[in-house]
């Protein structure tokens, strides 16, 4: 075992405070990290405060990590000390399922294994995650961060950037495509750039006329805004995909009009209750509301690669960990754009 | 024009009673067939009791049609005078919108006109059904009877038939897939029949324990009562289709469960309401709740040819136009294994 610093809730009620603890002595197939950045998401925030009702305490947040490789076990083949790699939202998972053998960890049968907040599938161990110095994790869930991209921006990719990039993926978005990204958010902005890098012609909605300029500096052709009833009607039958990012619970109906025959609304943002919905806006037209949740591994590792070939990084806003609590405020505000990423070199001074 | 005589609700609260009418004279591109035998769907008790609220009376039901051709227009080149013909749910659509052209004319752009509770799009008369001695058509819309499907038991295909057949194809059903087919009513005895004759695996799920036996003999796989929370839970994560012909609203959540990673619920049986459900049951899987209307002609002629190359064929029970309400009654209790047929010579005794 060694010894690692980072931040963590005590308790729901806890700010984030420093916090010591230790990491497991190295097995035959993991590898150690030091971690450089940690993108702040907001599943951060609602583990640490227990908004799910689920939270284990103490709890170390954070599965968008960037770092340098400082020691691998022995069996470990596809890492050498030096590396730069990244650690998403898992850390194990069963590995024999039919989910995990096609590369789709994240649906394992036995439930993956969760960077934070998650038992140890070997000693039991809660997971902490990558708001701390370092971090030891089995090979298989440790990804190459491939030349060329961003460590300091990259790291939402490993969250916001492969939450938004598996739908796309599945579902054929490529040239042609038309897309509706709901919500302009951490999730948001990613899926603008992700489905532009794709080839797609790309809408925002919203319901904020402020942001139409985002919008299209970030790349997007188009702005819907979901309150002009008009503009709506106009754009009915006009999308393959609506992306919908919203972080909330709401009426997918005025979407589901927006959907031409055969497409798709897929839900990424909200994992919550979705209000009933009249069954014709499906039937008229072989329509589909879906979700999706993050990413396996192999898709993962090609969205690192596409962003890197495409030049695609995340809009973020480093800051320091002891800015943490400040920082959670600002997100619950929306008052970011689009991500925050934690500078863990910050964490040095302190501990 | 014609003299025509069928059978017709005239009001919301009237029986079926005979009814004398008018068809319109032959276009350049009509087929005009003489009916043989007319399925009996829902719909058309819905429509000839307004549950819809949008009944146009006098009402002339029958969407399920056979019959033989027996005048043609003449610019009419894929029929002749004596051959067997079929007419679905559709008479007339633009023919221009992307839809049209890929032909799916049922997701027409300007809404595709029924075969009755519609209006021609020519001359604005109302559209009358099969449940009448013979019906003028638009040629695109008139389908060919398949030689050895029989006239008598085919007429169900016409809208139970490619309602399920759409969704199955759509979807990519066929060996090693894994369909369960929710209800056993018309359409979700032609649902199986269908699924087991492109090579899926079928279970059949229902409240019903009665109807085990029934859904081997129509060739299911197996069976699993939805109130049998073990025997549920013993099949969660089972199916990549479950097909929805359950007739009235109700909970989609049990249905998410027994579905696979990536797998499909789709709504063909009840256009209602879908109550609100937990969107972590599709997020959890990259799984979707959808909804299919009948067919485009070209996939119903697949549909029929595919039918009559397999020797899959409705479950029917033949009866005189004179029965219709009695039939209209039991078919309300489901006291039908599974769909009636008129024979329409019966017609010919009254008028």
């Amino acid at each position: 075992m060694t010894h690692a610093t980072g931040y963590a809730a005590l308790s729901a009620d806890s700010a984030m405070a420093p916090f010591s603890f230790t990491r497991r002595a190295l097995r035959a197939n993991d590898v150690r990290v030091d971690i450089r950045y940690c993108g702040v998401c907001h599943s951060d925030l609602h583990q640490a405060r227990n908004d799910w009702h689920n939270s284990l305490y103490p709890c170390v947040p954070g599965h968008e990590i960037i770092g340098q490789v400082t020691e691998i076990g022995a069996d470990v083949t596809r890492f050498e000390v030096g590396d730069m790699a990244a650690i998403g939202c898992l850390v194990d998972s069963c590995m024999e399922c039919s989910e995990c053998t096609r590369g789709q960890e994240q649906y394992c049968a036995r439930r993956a294994t969760p960077t934070y907040n998650g038992k140890d599938r070997t000693d039991g161990s809660p997971t902490f995650g990558g708001y701390s110095n370092h971090i030891v994790v089995r090979e298989h869930f440790v990804l190459k961060l491939p030349d060329g991209l961003n460590p300091e921006r990259a790291a939402p990719l490993l969250c916001a950037g492969i939450t938004t990039w598996s739908p796309l993926r599945h579902w054929r978005v490529g040239p042609g495509s038309r897309v509706a990204v709901a919500g302009l958010g951490g999730l948001g902005h990613m899926g603008v750039k992700l489905a532009v890098g794709l080839g797609a012609e790309v809408t925002v909605v919203t319901t904020s006329p402020s942001k139409a300029d985002d919008a299209l500096a970030l790349g997007a052709h188009k702005v819907l805004i979901s309150s002009d009833k008009d503009a709506m009607k106009g754009a009915a039958r006009s999308f393959d995909m609506v992306l919908d990012t919203i972080p909330v619970a709401h009426d997918v109906g005025p979407y589901l009009m927006l959907l031409a025959p055969r497409g798709v609304h897929v839900v990424v943002g909200a994992i919550d209750m979705i209000p009933s919905f009249h069954g014709g806006l499906l039937v008229g037209g072989q329509k589909s509301v879906a979700g999706s949740a993050i990413g396996g591994l192999p898709e993962t590792q090609e969205m690192l690669d596409f962003c890197a070939a495409n030049n695609i990084l995340p809009d973020t806003e480093t800051i320091a960990i002891q800015d943490i609590n400040h920082a959670f405020e600002r997100m619950e505000k929306s008052d970011v754009k689009y991500r925050f990423v934690i500078d863990m070199a910050s964490l040095g001074d302190e501990n």
